[in-house]
């Protein structure tokens, strides 16, 4: 090991933020990616359908990325390879549900590229790394944590994980392994800070399971119907093993639901009799005792298919006052009025609904404090790196890790962007890399979406009113009345009056500036100014004006 | 009493949804309205300012209408109450506090009232109908019950409450009261759901107090900033005490934390020395151990003072991790992601934070199951109506009252606009009024602000495009380069292509077209379709079109 060796690992994603995990490890000239995620748009992206993360640094550095590591198959974590994969060409490594999840992603994109898969112990070269696959558990199956043997130490990252000893696979987190790890010296802990202000240990995801069992026991008569995210295949294994015991067909719903329940029963994550099965269209055949419907929808998204059986439009599925309907998911923050629409919408049915704060049913995938500390406790990592949270989340993770005694200089809180420089005996952030967004609405990524973004929240907030002036190329005078055109600004039938004044105001204007000279643009920033001054006046508004010229001879 | 005689209830707010409370009680010609508040714009009412009820049931019947009864000063029951009251000149009750709140509001608005206070155990005549104002503990004093007796019999209605036996003003609800006017008999019940779900007891005001006074304690070194809602008077209250009781002067900042507490000072509902109250432009005399500030912006609202703190913005308060934050309420459902977002600024700077998950620094205003059940034990109505809250609100609470052993049919959840029959022998809807929402944006209501609505969320969501044709009025052809200007829509620098296309498909069009008449709307039409499809097939978008023509000669 040479004394100025050193690890650079930057931050393009998961860090100041939840969703679009992405970081990238480098060691002189070679670089390993881990994750490549997306996330959702906020309310002041209209009209956007998915958030990337700015991954401009990397294609910068294209010549030195060895592998792409992916840790599980969620799409905060796998949702933007595509995007990246464009431009790549290196071997993608993730476990067996993690590649088929990406696999069918691509059926949406140009380029194809192959997964390699990994599981439980499997250990790949990628350069000067060595990165040794680990499974942990959390709430989609087929999630890794990963050390990775560097020239500098070992690098253990958890991915998102919790500690579950007695999950639905029966093959909780190896401890025996992590210690062995831990004996040969880790040098870096990265670690999931998402529940990091919670206390205590999270629950088994067993746990949901007995919950749902006492309700389908005393629901013997209704039929039921259970909301959950389509990923959690050790959920889904749990209702459909129930649904077994009760005689209960399982019909699943929503496109997200029937993909990936397809995907998973293909490669064997996901075990259950074809015969226990049915459709939709096959749902008058039985008697509501006898169904159980898996469906979408948990988190109140206005096209999922709960959503739609809530206001009547989900063909073949009436919700009644025989329905027992459980959403197996807690809110993601900013969801919760959405979530509390479709729950009144259902009880208006008549239908009975249970959610997270009536039952339990749900665990969280992320590990609580007890846990955190446990992996600190065993990993015994000289340096620490909250990362995947919020900065309170990735602070609260720092703070359990002082209490446990590493000096604050041994830990660094990552922001969106940052370098950290790691050699044996330091750590430190080190400078910052591009980061941060990419819009994609359609089938766009502009590069200038910040500007059509601004101008869209304007046109929303204020609305727009476009005039059209005739102006001779001669002498510089209007040739015809001027023509005004709103859209969200006012209601014109009701607003005749202030319509009549503007085009006034318009005539008067171009009379009183008399121009000697065809400069547009200062014709049109003297309308905009004049209209501005009257709409705020006598509405207090301020619309987007757009002043269009028609020269005439 | 005559056999015929009936009470019509109608709700035109504040059921199926948590806000705008508004509801009126008739008796043959004569009416009486209790509350007129607001709600505040959801995320597709972009621009709006505020949300109101459409009253004009109340306009249409305004020679029947003989008192207007507020039951407190929070916005929800106050806010469009000056908008209702330009249309109708009743008497106005309300206590002390909200008479003083509504005054405030007045100043805005140019018709102004006069409002008639009233306390605990007024009786005021409005028509047929004889008002005793009982008050209640809710998280704004001067919180009042009504127990109205009419020729069917008595109605109570809780307004906002919770049971709260040791409040910070010494004046717990009076149940020998309560007692008294159950045992003339209580024809109906109207009560607030909004805590119909949460199982137990809400926590005294004053539980909110200790747990200050142990932070205060614990943190003697530090500034200490603490965001409540500015009418939480007794909230106030209390800390103005613990900044007596450490040597702290108090700072109040944020509009309305300003003139709430210089209002409730005045009319003696807040009490503190002078002296003890100092400002932000004198923050410099004193050291962070000396001072106290209050704020607004426990919700995370952009423009309130915590968040301009946060941001930066605020001058003279800069956050240095010697401050200690308190978030001293619970998000409102909705308001989660932005409280997040100022927490993280506040972590960022190094400060302190503290909110509900972490300490007892908040209590809900709302009484809980057990709260509501004690009320229906003591009052002990014919029929119930439960009110205040949503849907899944109103039937846990309807169902609170099944438990308790009355009648499914001798309970009605009512929905928005929902009018109920009650005669003393029975309750039933009896159909609708007019009701919903009109949106308050600048200085306009506008009747027709549902369109106007409609147009800014598909500017927002997929942008505009302007197309200008010049037509000659004699063979229809176009006379020169139609012109397009885009907003909201594509960055038109990276896309010159896609512009030019759009420009030669409009010219070909045209030609194809062969128009041989002046119906310039066919013309439009067929530019708005031809457009669309191009830019759907190449971008998957579909802005706005507006094809704007000039004729010419």
């Amino acid at each position: 090991m040479r004394n100025n060796s050193q690890l650079k690992l930057s931050f393009l994603g998961g860090v100041g933020e939840v969703g679009k995990n992405m970081m990238c490890m480098e060691y002189g000239d070679e670089m390993i990616i881990v994750d490549c995620g997306v996330s959702f748009p906020s309310d002041n992206m209209p009209g956007i359908d998915l958030v990337i993360p700015d991954f401009s640094y990397v294609l910068k550095n294209r010549h030195k990325v060895k592998a792409v590591v992916i840790t599980h198959g969620h799409e905060d974590h796998i949702g933007a390879l595509p995007y990246l994969m464009q431009e790549l060409s290196c071997p993608v490594y993730a476990s067996r549900l993690s590649a088929a999840l990406i696999d069918n992603k691509l059926r949406e994109h140009k380029k194809k590229f192959k997964t390699t898969t990994v599981k439980n112990g499997t250990i790949i070269k990628a350069g000067v790394f060595t990165i040794e696959f680990v499974k942990v558990t959390h709430s989609i199956s087929g999630s890794m944590a990963i050390a990775v043997t560097t020239p500098c130490g070992v690098w253990f990252h958890t991915g998102d994980f919790k500690m579950d000893f007695t999950p639905i696979d029966g093959q909780p987190i190896d401890l025996i392994r992590l210690a062995e790890i831990s004996k040969k010296g880790v040098l870096l802990l990265t670690a999931d800070s998402t529940n990091a202000e919670r206390p205590g240990f999270s629950m088994s995801e067993k746990k949901v399971g007995a919950t749902l069992d006492g309700l389908f026991a005393q629901n013997k008569q209704k039929r039921i119907i259970i909301a959950t995210f389509a990923s959690n295949v050790h959920r889904i294994q749990q209702i459909l093993d129930l649904c077994e015991k009760y005689g209960r067909k399982a019909v699943f719903t929503g496109r997200s639901m029937q993909n990936v329940c397809e995907t998973a029963s293909k490669i064997g994550e996901l075990r259950y009799n074809r015969e226990n099965i049915t459709d939709v269209n096959s749902l008058n055949k039985y008697d509501d005792d006898k169904i159980c419907i898996l469906c979408t929808g948990s988190q109140g998204e206005p096209n999922s298919a709960l959503s739609r059986m809530a206001n009547g439009e989900f063909p073949k599925v009436e919700i009644t006052n025989n329905d027992y309907i459980i959403f197996s998911a807690s809110a993601i923050p900013g969801n919760e009025k959405e979530i509390g629409e479709v729950i009144n919408l259902l009880y208006k049915k008549g239908a009975s609904v249970i959610y997270e704060s009536l039952a339990e049913v749900h665990v969280s995938g992320h590990a609580y404090q007890e846990e955190l500390k446990t992996i600190q406790s065993i990993i015994k990592p000289k340096f620490f790196v909250p990362c995947h949270g919020e900065f309170r989340h990735l602070k609260a993770h720092a703070n359990i890790s002082m209490d446990l005694g590493k000096p604050e200089r041994n830990i660094v809180i990552p922001d969106l962007g940052d370098s950290i420089t790691i050699t044996p005996n330091s750590i430190k952030k080190s400078g910052t890399v591009p980061a941060g967004i990419k819009l994609i609405d359609g089938l766009d990524i502009s590069s200038a979406n910040g500007v059509v973004q601004r101008d869209r929240m304007q046109l929303a907030t204020e609305g727009l009113c476009v005039v059209v002036l005739t102006i001779s190329s001669k002498n510089y005078t209007l040739t015809s009345k001027p023509d005004i055109v709103t859209k969200g600004f006012i209601y014109a039938n009701d607003n005749a009056n202030i319509i009549e004044d503007a085009k006034d105001l318009v005539i008067n204007t171009i009379i009183n500036a008399n121009f000697k000279h065809n400069d547009w643009n200062i014709i049109k920033d003297t309308i905009r100014k004049s209209l501005g001054n009257l709409f705020f006046k006598n509405l207090k508004r301020r619309p987007i004006i757009i002043p269009i010229i028609v020269p005439t001879v």
